[in-house]
C-alpha cells in the first residue's frame, strides 16, 4: 500500500535544490549546510533510484515507521563525507534487533543537512520518506523531537559510523540518557554517524509529528529562486509564505562564540539600519538561534525560529558562518502548535537551553514592529 | 556437565579474603582495589549463593563461554557502589541478542576487582566460572586480553550501568575500535559499568585463556596470610611461589603523577636502602607499573609483573595509594608465556604502551641481582 504510486509525491532534483535552500531557513543557523546532502540526494536519483514522500494521511496506522538521522557536529560531516549506506546500515540492524521491517522513513529533524539522510536511506532501501519530521526545525539533541516528547521511547536503536562499527542504545532509562550515551558514542567514532531510532506506528507518526515538512521546506525553497528570478526581495518571500516577519535589519558588529559541551555558544550582535537606526539586537545562539533581543529586550524566543539571512541573496547563515560586517535581516517564524504545549516547552523552550529567566512567548502575541521593519 | 559438584571448586570466605590479596598483587598497581569486590562476592556467598570454580580441562570444548569484567575508572567504581546485577543483566541481553546459554563465565582480568565481579555474577546466574583470565594481571584496555590477542573478536557485547541503560556494541571493525567506543560509552554512563563480550568456545579458552588464574591468586593470597601469622616475610613467599625477584628495597623519594586520556600516567622515584644503597629506583606508571628503572637502566617491562608492595606488610600498593615517604620493595614477576608471543608483544609489550625505546627483555633473561637483594 505504501508503494502506490499515485500517493507518493516523487521528488525532482530541481526539488532536491529548493529543498537545499528551505531546509537551511528552517535550520534556524543549525542543523548544519545541506549542501553535501544535496550533492549525496541528487547522486542518488541519478544513479535510477526514487527519492518518494507520503503524505501523513496517506500512512496506514499500523505502518512502521523509523526516523532517523545524522548525529554528531554538522562541521565534521560537513568536511568528512559519509560511507553512504550508514542509514541503510542502521535500519537493517534495527530491524534484525527487533524482527520487523520498516515501511517508511521518518525524518527526526527538516532543518539542515537532516533533511536529505532519510531520503538517500529510504530510496536505498525502497521506501517514502513521511511528510513530516520530529521538529520543523533544527535543534541540538535527540530528546527534542516531537516523537520524543510525546512519549515515544527511541530505543532500541542503532548508529553507524563511516567505518563500519555499528552500536546498538538497546534501552535507555529516559530519552535523555539515551541522548548522553549517544553523544558520546559518536564522539569517539570521529564525531558524525548516522542513527535511527525505534519503530513509531503509524498512527502515532499522524499524531505527532509535525506535518508536512518536506512540502514546506521544499515550498520555501522554491519562493526564494522565484523571487530570486523575477527580481523580488527572497526575505518578504519566506515571511508571507510562513507568516513571520522580518524584526530587524543592520550589520554584525560583533561575534562572540566558543565551544561548550560539544555546542558552538555565543551571541550576534547587529547594529541596526534602515527602519533600526539607532537599535542594537542580539541573537543568542547555541547551535541554533535561540534567543532574539532588541536594545536588550527579549522579543523573540525559541521554539520559535529566529532566522539570519543575508539581506541581498536571502541565504540562511548558519552560526559558524556568522562574519563580522555581514549585512543581515533577523526573520522570526512561529513554530508549530506541537511545540508550544508545556510538556513541548519543558523540553525546547527557553529553560530547555538553560535560559532560566526568559519565559516563552509565542511571537503573535508581542509584534513591537507591527509591520514597520519590512 | 559443567555443574557437576566433583568437577567444581567451591569458595569459602576465606578464599575470598585470600583472593583479594593475591589479585590486588597481580594487579601490578592498577586493576582497582578488590575491597568492595570482596563485599560483595562475601555478601553473595552469605545470601546462599555459590562461588563455583570450574578447571579448563572440565570445560567441554562446546561449551559457550562469556567473559566480562567491569569497565572505567577504577577509583569511580570504588566510590560508587554498583547496583549489583549489571553483569547477569549483560549475560541475559547477549543471550538474547545472539539466541544462546551462557555455559560457564571467563574472567577478563585477575588482577584487581575485576576478579571478583565474574564470580559474583555467575553465582546469580548458577554459573561456574573458568579457572583462567584473559591477562594474567591487570591491563587497562579491553583489546589487551589474551582472547583478543588470539583472535576472538569481543563483539557482540553488552554494557549495563547502574542506572539501567543497555548498550549494545554490535559490530566493532577491530578490537581497539571496541574499546573506544566503548571507552567513550562508560564515561557518558557516570564511569564504572560492566561489560560482556561475545561467548568464546570452551575449546577457545583452553587454548588462550591465562590458566589457573585464581588458583595463583587465591594461592598467592594464602601464602601472604601465612607469612603474616608465622611473622615469616610474604615477600619473599610471593617470590618463592611466582617465581619472581625483590628487585629493589627503599623509601619513595618522589612522586609524578598526572591524569592523560583518562590514564593515571607518571613515575615512582625511590631512593635505595638495604642491599640498595647509593641507588636510585624509577617506576613508570600507566594506571599499572610498566617499566622498573634502576639508575636510569631498564631493568623489567611490561608485560612482566612489577609490584610495589609495603615492605613490612606485604601489601600490594596500587598506583593511587603510593604515597612520599613510604618503605617500599619493588618485586618482579615473569609473566606467562602466551604474553610473551610477537603477536602479544605488539598489543601489551613496552611499545603498545607507546614506549617506543624500550624493548622487552624476558625478566629471568637479565637478572643483575643475582639473588642479592633478596
Amino acid at each position: 500500500m505504501l508503494s502506490r504510486p499515485d500517493k507518493l509525491w516523487t521528488l525532482t532534483e530541481a526539488d532536491i535544490e529548493a529543498l537545499e535552500i528551505g531546509s537551511a531557513i528552517l535550520g534556524t543557523g543549525g542543523g548544519g549546510n545541506p549542501y553535501i546532502g544535496k550533492l549525496r540526494a541528487r547522486q542518488a536519483l541519478r544513479s535510477g533510484n526514487t527519492l518518494s514522500v507520503i503524505k501523513m494521511q496517506d500512512l496506514p496506522d499500523d505502518a512502521k515507521v523509523v526516523s532517523l538521522g545524522g548525529i554528531g557536529a554538522p562541521l565534521i560531516s560537513f568536511e568528512r563525507i559519509k560511507e553512504g549506506r550508514e542509514g541503510l546500515r542502521c535500519v537493517r540492524a534495527l530491524e534484525e534487533r527487533l524482527g520487523f521491517k520498516a515501511d517508511a522513513i521518518a525524518c527526526e529533524e527538516i532543518g539542515g543537512q537532516n533533511a536529505m539522510e532519510p531520503l538517500i536511506t529510504a530510496s536505498l532501501a525502497g521506501l517514502p520518506v513521511v511528510d513530516g519530521d520530529g521538529m520543523g526545525r533544527a535543534f541540538p539533541e535527540m530528546q527534542m523531537t516531537t516523537y520524543s516528547i510525546y512519549g515515544h521511547r527511541s530505543t532500541p536503536s542503532v548508529m553507524c559510523d563511516p567505518h563500519g562499527n555499528v552500536v546498538i542504545f538497546d534501552h535507555a532509562i529516559s530519552e535523555k540518557w539515551h541522548e548522553r550515551m549517544a553523544r558520546a558514542c559518536v564522539i569517539s567514532q570521529g564525531g558524525a554517524s548516522t542513527l535511527a531510532s525505534a519503530p513509531m506506528s503509524g498512527a502515532f507518526v499522524k499524531r505527532f509529528s509535525i506535518p508536512d515538512s518536506y512540502t514546506k521546506a521544499v515550498g520555501l525553497g522554491r519562493a526564494v529562486m522565484e523571487a530570486r528570478q523575477r527580481h523580488a526581495d527572497p526575505i518578504a518571500a519566506i515571511c508571507e509564505m510562513e507568516n513571520g516577519r522580518v524584526c530587524f535589519t543592520g550589520k554584525i558588529k560583533d561575534l562572540k562564540r566558543h565551544l561548550k559541551g560539544g555546542f558552538v555558544t555565543g551571541e550576534a550582535i547587529i547594529e541596526g539600519f534602515d527602519g533600526c537606526n539607532d537599535q542594537t539586537a542580539a541573537v543568542l545562539i547555541q547551535n541554533e538561534n535561540l534567543v532574539f533581543k532588541r536594545d536588550g529586550v527579549v522579543e523573540i524566543a525559541v521554539p520559535d525560529l529566529i532566522i539570519i539571512l543575508d539581506i541581498d541573496t536571502g541565504n540562511a547563515i548558519t552560526t559558524e558562518m556568522l562574519r563580522y560586517g555581514q549585512r543581515v535581516a533577523v526573520v522570526a517564524l512561529p513554530c508549530h502548535p506541537l511545540l508550544r504545549t508545556p510538556e513541548a516547552l519543558e523540553v525546547v523552550g527557553p529553560k530547555g537551553f538553560g535560559f532560566d529567566d526568559i519565559a516563552y512567548r509565542p511571537m503573535e502575541a508581542d509584534d513591537p514592529t507591527q509591520g514597520s521593519a519590512t
